[in-house]
């Protein structure tokens, strides 16, 4: 077992990283609320395979929880899918003492976290990720999102959870696109702040596909939520060194955009990102080639699903350049100086992002 | 000119309280935020009258607004309307520097303070409230919120303004029923926590149907505003003291949705509210019958509406728990304890309510 305090103030809480947590979750949820009622969201895969451990783990434990289970997919990341749950939470008289958990991967936790936010102005919540993803990224850090038609996580708040509780062993039943996507985020930290874990995690990354070696799973995901909540601490609302944990997101928000969501995985467009964001590095002279090359190298060794080369230029710079004005008015990068574990955020042009899409197109992975 | 600061660490902000105040809106943004872009929210009453004075003396003083204007009335203050302001958002190009300006009465104060406090999880607000109501209640205090067709205000957020801009001047515009509704809350103040202020208030009602003595009126307006100031410092999330603010709302809510929203304006519906809930406090008895006799005979001089009588109890009833069971789990109340200024909160049951409501209806006003 493994924990990480996120330390802010009175919104301070714990990740407990643990194989087989899930049948204690009633039991931590008690040590750190005492007996509450509310309701846990999920989605109908989750609740299939984990939907009766979970529930019965908080009855046993004298927790009264409802279920409310949306549809899969980032379809349900919608203001249409959380007025319909606000509704339901309404409809079985929730009060401002309950409690919403959490239960799925990155869409369910945005939009649970979303909604817990602001009904009756802010619930507790609890999340219980069960994707690779969102176990190292989305769970921690406080960040709720729903979508709009015009862009991704364009209305949502900050609203840190109340504990977050992490099961590797979920992981054994997750496809191996969705243990790629995870891994681009789990490498990311390690180009971004600590190298060494980077090297680590390219040497031990067998183990995402066996979701075998427990105690390994463990410390590689708890390393993960602890970097994330190092810069948490440090801006927890986004407004500036939070922003590294941008890296590769500028461009692989474009590629996702592109490729339609759903083409290819969130962790996947973030590698290519990373390699993509890399080049710009390399380009302007912060990171010699030889390390460079070691780099790619490195982030091509996963099966990458191909890239959509197809894709007009300008409709990739189009998405990552609305993407960028509407959050911040400039396409701002994180770029990797000097050696992977350190970066700095910077402005980038569109001939940058362009040239750096050259290279992908033509890498032969 | 008055001016209350409400201090709530880095979220302390300042109300300033001055006759043609709106002509200096611009001067008054600029000063606390610098030149600044973003989005004016208005319903089409208050765009008429006031839109332009607003938006000129804006751009007069280098600020860049669009302006977003709302159908008038409840109905507004639904997740749909905010969905579609969202979008609107996101079209233009509103990024997290930009600021949303709410200019209106309660619902585009609430309205617009939701979607701004989720717009990109959080833009920064600025309230302009236009009626007598939104200007003694509503703008101050960081409570922002939509309806569900379940209940009012069941989804929303606390969000501090950067600071809230009154103008007296607006109210002359008012209908009678509208200063009524504001002399509700007004009165309000005086009972929970200044006697004195409640004694001056009805001795110069009269000021608020001409609305001509500017000084008189931005003093009353200053001195609700500091007592709510000062409940809000004590207690921001409301899970304490803040619920003395609620004294007339257990039965004032339940008397307003069962006339049906729009049947009596919300301040009218307090009233009779406080009256009712001045009789449980008679009734059980924390106040003597001649003080409780002078609380309702000036009360009860303000042209109320009559009361919805031929209301079924039961409808009653239901209401009230209805909005209670939501948001407390009891129904609570706020009751007056030997003299006006002075009140506890305590829980009252469905017996109480009931014989409340039959005082009320045997009123001879």
């Amino acid at each position: 077992m493994e924990t990480v305090e996120v330390g802010l103030g009175q919104d301070s809480y714990r990740i407990t990283v643990e194989a087989s947590v899930l049948e204690r979750t009633g039991e931590l949820i008690e040590a750190k609320l005492g007996s509450v009622s509310g309701a846990v969201i999920t989605d109908t895969n989750v609740d299939e395979l984990y939907g009766k451990e979970l529930l019965s783990s908080l009855e046993k434990n004298g927790h009264d929880f409802l279920k409310l289970v949306v549809e899969p997919g980032e379809a349900s990341k919608s203001p249409e899918v959380a007025e319909n749950l606000y509704e339901k939470l309404a409809e079985t008289g929730l009060n401002r003492d309950s409690v919403i958990v959490a239960f799925g991967g990155g869409v369910v936790g945005d939009l649970a976290g979303f909604v817990g936010s602001t009904f009756l102005r802010g619930l507790r919540v609890v999340q219980i990720p069960t994707t690779l993803l969102a176990q190292v990224d989305s769970s921690v850090g406080g960040k709720t999102a729903v979508n709009l038609p015009q862009g991704k996580n364009l209305v949502g708040s900050f609203h840190q959870p109340e504990t977050v509780i992490i099961d590797p062993e979920v992981l054994s039943t997750l496809a191996p696109a969705d243990i790629r996507s995870g891994l681009g985020e789990i490498l990311k930290y390690g180009l971004i702040r600590d190298r060494s874990f980077f090297d680590r995690v390219i040497e031990s990354s067998e183990i995402f596909r066996q979701a075998e070696d427990h105690e390994e799973l463990e410390g590689i995901i708890a390393r993960c939520c602890e970097v994330k909540a190092e810069v948490v601490q440090e801006d927890e609302l986004d407004f500036g060194v939070r922003r590294i944990l941008n890296f590769g997101h500028t461009l692989g928000h474009g590629i996702e955009a592109a490729a339609g969501y759903g083409g290819i995985k969130h962790g996947e467009a973030v590698i290519w990102g990373m390699i993509g964001e890399s080049w710009i590095s390399w380009d302007r002279g912060y990171l010699d080639e030889a390390v460079f090359s070691n780099l790619v190298e490195a982030l091509t060794d996963f099966n990458l699903p191909s890239l959509p080369t197809d894709l007009p230029k300008e409709e990739l710079l189009d998405y990552v350049g609305r993407d960028k004005k509407v959050k911040q008015g400039a396409i701002n990068s994180v770029l990797i100086q000097d050696q992977p574990g350190n970066v700095v955020v910077e402005e980038v042009s569109e001939k940058e992002i362009a040239e750096a899409w050259n290279f992908l197109r033509e890498l032969e992975v």
